[in-house]
Formats: C-alpha cells, sequence, structure tokens
C-alpha cells in the first residue's frame, strides 16, 4: 500500500478531531481574524490543510470525502496542487458547481452539524450560510479551531514593528480621527465601537507595520468608546517610546489575543457598534453577551468613509507618488523598449514572421519584475511593492492573476504584449498601474482591441457625472466600446486604493455585478481615489490590461445639480505603437494628447536626457 | 368669526376620533389597499381630508398641527389648494424639509401613539417608519381608518365588469400561468400565496377591468395554493359565464372584503408567501396570525418576472399595438405641423420676432390633447388612454407631470416646442410616446438641447450590454451627453410597461439613484419592455422629452458572453426640424436614418397619401 502523503495525514487527523466533537462537515475557509483580503503564514490553515497554495479557496471536510472551492484564477494550479491528495476540485462559476451551501444541504442528512473556525468567518457570511442550512435544521458550531488542533509547528504569528505616519503625510493627527469618529459614533446612539479591519486600525491611529506581505498593517483589533480607545496588539510590536506616547493619547495597549475575554467581561450595559461585513462571528458572539445587557448596531465601519476620502494632504502626497512611480515606470519602459529595438537591429534586417529571440536570463517576466522594482526602488521614500507584480508575456497576459514562477517563465520576444500589473507604497502613497507594451510590430487586430481597451479607460476618466452616482453608475461607460463589438472582460473596472494601506480598499469600486456587500452603490465623494482598468483577455494569444488610477473631483455646480469628474493621478504614457490613431473620436485623441502632454511637462524633467527625449518621442501628439 | 371650510371642519372631526381612539398623531397616505399607483376615488382620503388633488402626497395630523408632504410637481397646486386651511406645506427634497418620521420624532413626546390605515401602508414602508418611531419607542397602530369614520357620503367602490383577454392576446392561459407559478412556488417551500397588486392578479387570470382610470384593473385579491384559487373580488363584477368558466379551472370566488377574515380564520399550519414592497399591513398581520401555526415567507411576488418578460404573442402584439399607435401619433404630428405651416402662411411675410397667435379655440394644450385622443379612437381595438396625456407648450413642457387645466391651457403658437407625453391601451398591449415638436424657427440652443436629448435616447436604444446588466448599469449612457455640458434631467430614463396593464410596471426600469425596493436592481431579460425618456427642462421656458419604449433582446453569445440589445418599438419619427445634424457623431446619424427610414416602410402604407408624402419628407435622410 502506498505511503500517505502529508495532505492525506492531516485530513486523517482532522477527521478525527470531527468525530470526537461529533461534526459532521469542517469547513476551512480562507481568512484571518480581519477577514484580510491576504493573509500571513499564521492563518493558512487551508494551504496546511490541502497543500493548495492560491489566494482564495475554502475546503469542505467530510467523512468520506473532501473537495476545494476556488475561482477560475486557480483551476489549474489546484489541479496540480491537489493532484493525489483525494480533493475533489470544484470549480466556482462552472455550470453545475453547487455552492458549498449547496454541497452540504445535498449531502448532509438532516439535524446535521458543521463547524467553521468563528474567527474566519465574519457575521453576513455567517447569516448566508445559517439561512440556507436552516433549511435542513443543520446547526453551525463555530468554537473550534480543527485545523489549530492538528497543526503542528504552525508558523508564528507575524510581529513585525508597528510604526508612526507622520502628520505631513496623514494629514489629520489620531486626535482629530478619533473626535470625528465619536462624532459620528453617538450620531449612531452607540457607546463602543469595535474595529478588526487592519488598514481601519492603521488608518485611524496613523499607524503603518508589516504584518502581511505587501499590505503594511499591524495585526490587531481596536475598541473605541467615548473617551478610552483599547488596542489589542502584539506588545513587542509597539515600543516604549510609542507606546507613551500613545496612552498619553488615551489609547491603551492591550494584548493581541484578549480582545475575546475583553469583549466577553468588561464593557457593561452598552451599545456596541460594529460592521457585520468586517467583524468575525466569535468578535460578534463576544461583544453580544447577553448577561452583559448590551445591544448591538450594526452598519458599515465609521472609518470606511473617512478612509476613503482622501485629505488635502493625502491628496497632494498621492501626487507625488504618482510623480516617483512614473519616473521608475518611465525609465523601465524606455530600458524595455530600447533593449527589444536593440535586440531587434541585431538580428538585421527585420522579419515579422520570425521569432526574435533573446537570451533567456536577459528577458523574462520575473527579470522585467525585478528591473522594475529596482526602479522603482531607486525612488526616495519607497517602501514595498503594493501587491505582487504581475508580468504576463503573450499568452501569459490573458491569466488575469498570473504570476511567474520559475516553472512558468517565458522568456520575453520582440513581438506581441507584456502586461505589467505593479504598483508601489511609498510614504506619499500607494501607487497601483497596468500597463500593457507592445514589444513589436503588432497585428491589426491586436492594435484594435489595444485601442477598444484605451478608450474604455478614457471614457470613465473623462466622464463628467451628477453627484449621487457611484461606480455602479459608471461601470458601462468603460465597457461601452467592448460590449459593442461582442467583447467584455471578466473583473470589475476598478477598487478603491488605501493611502500606504491595502491597494484594494473599499468601498468606492466600479462594477457592474452587485456584490453581496453593495459596497459597489457607495456614492463617488469627492477625494476618493479608484483605479479605471478596464481590459481584454483572448486565451492562448494576449491580454491586454490598461490600469490608471483616478481621483474623484468636483466639477461644476448648477441649477441641474453637482456635477463630478476625474483627475488622472498616473503619469505614464499609453503605447502608441498600439493604438489605432484612426479609430478614435476626435475628443479622445484631443484627451490623449494633453494626457501624454502634461505626462512629457511633469516627468521629462525628472528623467535623464536619454530617458526624456524617449520620452517626448513616446507622447508626441497623435 | 370666520365660517370653518369643509377641510377645517374634517380635520376637527378627526381630531375629535384621535381623543377617543388616543392616538397622537394620525397619517393619511395615498393609497388603497393594493398599493395602486393611481388610485380610485373611493380611497382618496387624503384628498378628503385635505382638499389637496395631487396624485401623491400624505397627510400628518396632530392636534396642533397638520401638514402635507408632497414632491416638486405638486407645490404650486399644494398652495394653492391647501389655502386657508391651515395645513402646513411640507416640500419633500428642499433643504431643512423633515422627513414625516423625523418630524414625528420631532413633535411627539417618548412612547407616544402615530396611528395609520394599516390597508394603506406596506409592509416595507411600515417596517422604516417603525425602526424610526423605536428611537423615541413611539407605537404605531394599524387598526383604525379615522377618514373612513368620519366621511360622510363617501363614494362608493368602484366596480365595472370584468372581461377575459383572449389567449390570442395574452399568449399564455390561466392554467398555464398558475402550473408555472406553483413550480415556483415549490421551489421556493412555499404553500400559499398571497397577491394583492392588481396588475400582478389581472395578469395571471387574463382579466381586465376598469376600476381604476387608465388601468384596466379589477379591484381584488388573489390566494393561490397547491391546487386551488381564491379571487376575493366584488361579485358583481364578474357575470356568470366567467365565474362558472373560473370555477371549473379551480378559481373560486369570494367576497372582496372577506381576504381579512379568510387570512385570519381559514389556513392551517402552512407557509404563506407574500411580496412586503406589495402587501399591506393588514393583509400581512391576519396572514402572520400565530395561532394558525404558520410561518411567513418574504420575496417579490412570482408574477412579477413572469409578467415583465413578455412572451412571443405578447411582444407580435406590443409590435402591432406599436404600429397602430404609430398611424396615429403620425396623422396627428401632419395635422399639427400643416396646420401651424397654414398659420405662418396665412400672417404672410414670416416675421421671427412676431408671435403668430392662433385663435384660442382652435389650437390649445387641451384641444391638442384632444386631437391625438381623438387619432387614437379611431384605431381598431382601441380602448383607452393609459395615462392622463401630458401636452406642454413653452414653459409648460419644463413642468415634468403638467397637466392642462382650464385655467392653465395654453394657446399653441407658431414657436417654440410643445411636448406631448400620451399613451393608448389597445387589444395588443400599451404604448406611452413622448415627442417635443417644433413650432416654428427653433434658436440654436433649442436646437442643441434637442440633439443633446436624442442623443441620449439613441445612446441607450442602440447600446449593446453584457447580460446580467440591470436598468441601474445602463442609465448613464442616456445621461452621457447632458453630463458632458452640465445638464441633467431629475427623473428616471425608464419604466417597465405592462401588457394591457399598467403604465408604470416594475421591476425593469433605468434609474440611477437607487430606490427603497431595488427593483432597478433586477436583470434585464429578453422580452422585456422598458421606456427611454430622457429630457431636459428649463423652467419658464421649454422641456424637452423623447421617449420611445424599447424591447430587450439576446443579440449574440459568444465566448466573451451573452450580450443583448433592443429593439425599439415606438415607430414615429423625430422632428428633423430641431436636430442640430452636424452635432451628430456617424453612427449616431446612420441609426437615426435607419430608424426613419424603417418608420416610413413600416406606416407610409397605413396613410392617406398626404400624410404617407408628409412622412416621407419627415423621415428623409440626415
Amino acid at each position: 500500500m502506498k505511503e500517505k502523503t502529508d495532505v492525506q495525514l492531516r485530513l486523517q487527523s482532522i477527521r478525527q478531531r470531527m468525530k470526537e466533537e461529533q461534526i459532521d462537515a469542517w469547513i476551512v475557509l480562507t481568512s484571518d481574524d480581519h477577514g484580510s483580503e491576504y493573509i500571513g503564514n499564521y492563518f493558512k490553515c487551508r494551504e496546511y490543510l490541502s497543500g493548495f497554495t492560491g489566494s482564495a479557496g475554502s475546503i469542505v471536510v467530510l467523512q468520506k470525502e473532501v473537495g476545494l472551492w476556488t475561482d477560475g484564477r486557480y483551476f489549474l494550479q489546484a489541479e496540480k496542487e491537489l493532484e493525489g491528495s483525494g480533493i475533489v476540485l470544484h470549480r466556482i462559476g462552472e455550470e453545475n458547481v453547487p455552492k458549498i451551501e449547496e454541497y452540504l444541504i445535498q449531502k448532509l442528512p438532516i439535524q446535521a452539524t458543521v463547524g467553521v473556525d468563528g474567527s474566519t468567518i465574519h457575521v453576513n457570511a455567517y447569516r448566508r450560510l445559517k439561512k440556507e442550512l436552516d433549511k435542513k435544521k443543520i446547526r453551525i458550531r463555530l468554537d473550534c479551531d480543527l485545523v489549530g488542533d492538528i497543526w503542528q509547528n504552525r508558523p508564528v504569528m507575524c510581529c513585525k514593528p508597528a510604526w508612526e505616519l507622520n502628520l505631513c503625510y496623514a494629514g489629520s493627527s489620531r486626535m482629530e480621527k478619533f473626535a470625528e469618529f465619536r462624532k459620528k459614533l453617538k450620531e449612531e446612539g452607540a457607546d463602543y465601537s469595535v474595529i478588526s479591519s487592519l488598514d481601519d486600525i492603521a488608518w485611524i491611529l496613523n499607524i503603518r507595520g508589516n504584518d502581511i506581505a505587501c499590505n503594511p498593517l499591524v495585526l490587531g483589533f481596536l475598541v473605541i468608546g467615548k473617551s478610552e480607545v483599547f488596542w489589542f496588539v502584539q506588545k513587542e510590536a509597539v515600543d516604549c517610546s510609542l507606546e507613551d506616547k500613545l496612552q498619553k493619547e488615551g489609547i491603551l495597549l492591550r494584548d493581541y489575543f484578549e480582545i475575546y475575554s475583553f469583549l466577553a467581561e468588561e464593557l457593561n450595559m452598552c451599545c456596541i457598534y460594529l460592521d457585520p461585513e468586517r467583524t468575525n462571528m466569535l468578535i460578534y458572539k463576544n461583544a453580544k453577551n447577553e448577561k452583559k445587557q448590551r445591544t448591538i448596531l450594526e452598519g458599515k465601519n465609521l472609518t470606511l468613509l473617512p478612509k476613503a476620502i482622501k485629505n488635502q494632504t493625502e491628496i497632494d502626497n498621492m501626487r507625488k507618488a504618482h510623480r516617483k512611480d512614473a519616473v521608475a515606470c518611465i525609465k523601465f519602459l524606455y530600458w524595455l523598449k530600447t533593449n527589444i529595438a536593440k535586440k531587434n537591429a541585431s538580428d538585421g534586417t527585420r522579419q515579422l514572421n520570425e521569432k526574435n529571440m533573446f537570451e533567456s536570463k536577459a528577458l523574462s517576466e520575473i527579470s522585467l519584475a525585478e528591473k522594475l522594482e529596482k526602479f522603482r526602488s531607486e525612488q526616495e521614500h519607497y517602501i514595498s511593492p503594493s501587491f505582487d507584480t504581475i508580468v504576463g508575456y503573450a499568452e501569459h497576459g490573458a491569466i488575469i492573476h498570473y504570476k511567474a514562477t520559475a516553472e512558468s517563465n517565458l522568456t520575453i520576444q520582440a513581438e506581441n504584449f507584456v502586461l505589467i500589473d505593479s504598483g508601489g507604497h511609498y510614504l506619499e502613497g500607494t501607487t497601483d498601474i497596468t500597463r500593457t507594451i507592445a514589444l513589436g510590430e503588432l497585428t491589426p487586430e491586436q492594435k484594435h482591441h489595444y485601442t477598444l481597451v484605451l478608450k474604455g479607460n478614457m471614457n470613465l476618466a473623462a466622464s463628467k457625472f451628477r453627484y449621487g452616482c457611484s461606480g455602479i453608475h459608471l461601470d458601462s461607460l468603460a465597457r461601452k466600446a467592448l460590449w459593442a463589438e461582442g467583447l467584455d472582460y471578466n473583473h470589475g473596472t476598478g477598487h478603491g486604493i488605501g493611502y500606504l494601506l491595502n491597494v484594494h480598499e473599499p468601498p468606492n469600486s466600479f462594477r457592474c455585478i452587485m456584490s453581496e456587500s453593495r459596497d459597489e452603490c457607495t456614492r463617488l465623494e469627492p477625494g476618493m481615489i479608484t483605479s479605471d482598468e478596464p481590459g481584454i483577455y483572448l486565451p492562448g494569444k494576449y491580454g491586454i490590461r490598461l490600469e490608471n488610477l483616478i481621483l474623484c473631483k468636483e466639477l461644476e455646480k448648477n441649477e441641474f445639480g453637482r456635477f463630478m469628474g476625474f483627475e488622472t493621478l498616473t503619469l505614464v504614457p499609453f503605447d502608441r505603437d498600439a493604438i489605432l490613431v484612426e479609430e478614435l473620436e476626435d475628443w479622445e485623441r484631443e484627451w490623449l494628447n494633453q494626457y501624454h502632454a502634461k505626462i512629457r511637462e511633469e516627468i521629462g524633467g525628472l528623467l535623464t536626457p536619454s530617458e526624456a527625449a524617449w520620452l517626448k518621442e513616446a507622447t508626441a501628439a497623435l
């Protein structure tokens, strides 16, 4: 008999624990206690149990079978990583693939017991699950962490130093933020607010850290009362001088794990405000403690809007960050374009149908990512990438969340497109930009597709709209040109972005599918920064995505209403080699020429003479 | 002392009843037991009590003050009609005007009692009110009808004959509709469904009536069980042969008012499905009866979608209805345009700055409406207008819901615009069309505004979009051209329309403001018919609205998804005299020329030679 793999042994241990606890189905979600989009190694229970390393996926373990649910980004990777484990892959979105709750209803008998670690499921997700399972009177246990029980050598929780973001970057002091917060808390009629989402905590405390890769956050919870604030944090993360300073401002430190007992035991007869989309069930249950005669008031975190609506200091800094990022990106583009041209030249006469190969070491998806990171790291106040850089050459560009590995790494050739989606954290803010670059002569179809995506980007960026609209109303502007030809992209058009915080920051976004949270129905307010990133993906051929960050601004107020528009913060040229000028409408050509002229003026002087000369050509009027 | 007016005496009686019932505030809404948009005279309690005759408004009576809340359409009318009554006008939407619930919170002491006739408030509206009043522990009584108590000579409830809509018009039999309905009811896990909305009942029964002006509906309630159907209806409305026929199909008649006791007493241990947006609180309370061990399942009426998604017979008929309506409208346009031209000619040399007056009897807002109605009534199978015709000349065009009265009736002159919004019920379906007609030489600004509105209309009508979108995603397409110039209109872009049912039919619509019901988030499905009616309104000058009905259709399915589009059902030309061709994009001009060519081809042969000759010119390619 074949020896059991690690994953099989782990599943066996989980099933043993399930029997002991009389649990019929155990669900493992991908989440930390804070509902973070990306999580630290300590929290990677799903990966430990299944061997599947993708960033999204859920496991359901029954005694007789076990399944992994993940989405289209990870079908190939999951197939590979699950091989031999006995775990069945359920491809979310494909026909006849049941949702987890439907699967449970099918598989379990009436009055069965399902379990999930209550710290990994938020209140609304729990309610949706419960509503379905109620149909078969199936109960849900939240009080165990079965993977934690069997996890030998579990990594320790990350605990990097917390550091203060200076007022010249934050633009508003902690005390100002807390005063504003308490005003709203009072209006809501609540006494305390419990905040679990790490970016909300970092924002109101003007503190940053490094506990999650690419997310400059500190693991913790915050309880804000009328006069006191409790920060539940790993104390080693906070040095004495910072702790003193916080204490003087009424912000008291408690140990990270104390949050649960604190909520269960300490606050009496009060009204606690919390966000059911951003609070895990264990926090909720402890807060709801009926013995303490508390009431729970639910609503979106009161930090959500003021964090999304950047203040003037943040806006000014974001413009600075984008100028730095533009310098890095343009240096990179110059380097890439001239290298490709040299290679072309060294092949002698240009032969369109012959692949102009480079040495693989010289130019590959990975080496391009490294080169771009090098240019960014040369910029003052650069901190880190804001997410894992995507460099997708040719057909890899069509894989929306592609990340090159040593195995997949493609050599860059002097043809087709390379799609590069990257961003950086600076003290002056966070950037996120996608450019798709022509590496050789393109086909008319390639140029046509590039031009359609560019139209989408410009139509949203140049739009003027009535105050009161949200991203759900404007998304179609970015898709219209593609839709007209029966084309589309299977992702939202844009997401909010934090200030030296998460690169994906709710609530503002551009989407045409309503999410459970309905965040995309949030009104666009002046000061909100959102990405504008339409695309088109042709599997096996290439992908095109063009992403700028756009700042919502007040434009005009008249007898018909308040009118809003956007300022494009990103200052990197689109690829003139890929644009079919004759397909642009007059205003589109003008908009593009003005955008390019602005880039030339603002960035030209920050480059070497040869780079500047290249930029001049790359931004010449069309 | 001045003698008291009728309204003052009625308020005095209400206040007496309030004292007897220990009610501190009495709310009078504008609604019947069915949540109808328009209501019969029997239900006009608000009008009886206040003297205000507008179609929308609510009264709150306290012992010391009384207020009417209405919206911008009715500010002027309400001021006039409330004069001397002592009723304070609260202008909804103006600054510092509290909502009714805010007003109640301000005015009433803690633990006060508010009353409203429970048959006039739907479940969701009640819940919203309760949530607010709970903040001050104010209770709500639903068990009285104080206006009914004091109303002497209350009109009798309308009771016009019910009649059957032949299968050749309905396209699907009652039995087919009930079978489909019961399938869904079973899927939802419910035993009975209670339907209160009159158009849903008319649709599933294939029965029409005339109990509400312009709405061919029969007052009633429907209870659908697994095998039986109970129709609560005024029995005199149903003749014996129809009653027999229904009985043979398992549809049993009960008296209209028995619905309440039936729900309270008859159904045991069952699950009742109902729509909280379309069920009044008395129905809800009786259905919920806890003694009967029932459960209530809430969701949108299961008739809502199949009614909105027209079947092939309905679609074919709707096309026929629109051809008839086009004949009537084009005959009218020819008559109007040639009359105006004649008048111009008879004045000798054209003088632009001199008003070319007609005799007021000859051409006025009211006479135009009558003329148009005459042309419609000459069409085969014409039944009635689908709503009160709006004819707004010049500045009256800027009043969105204007209805000419003997006092307001303007004489039509050979200049400026007249806006005409009208529609008809035919056996073949319901129409709704707005045209704005140039009556003389227009200014460049007038033409520019007309062209912008036309662009909005065409951009929505010609759009191609991904399946899954709802009206909320597409609304911006109709506003984009206006927004770009800082212009907009304060109404939705479009509403669903019934088949010989209500001219405003949920759930499909085009809107950019999310309503409480979130109906506008309903996916657009092939077969849905929605109006496309952008506009612009310049108070004191003129209004422009251009409205067509558009049918949602499947266009293309490919590897990027399912793509949808619209067919324009309305077949009446836009006014070439008002269009600035040079402002149209190429595709817009082509779309317009094709639309006009289609009108010429389909309608030209149905007109007199002189009308056809006029149409040929009016639809000549631009």
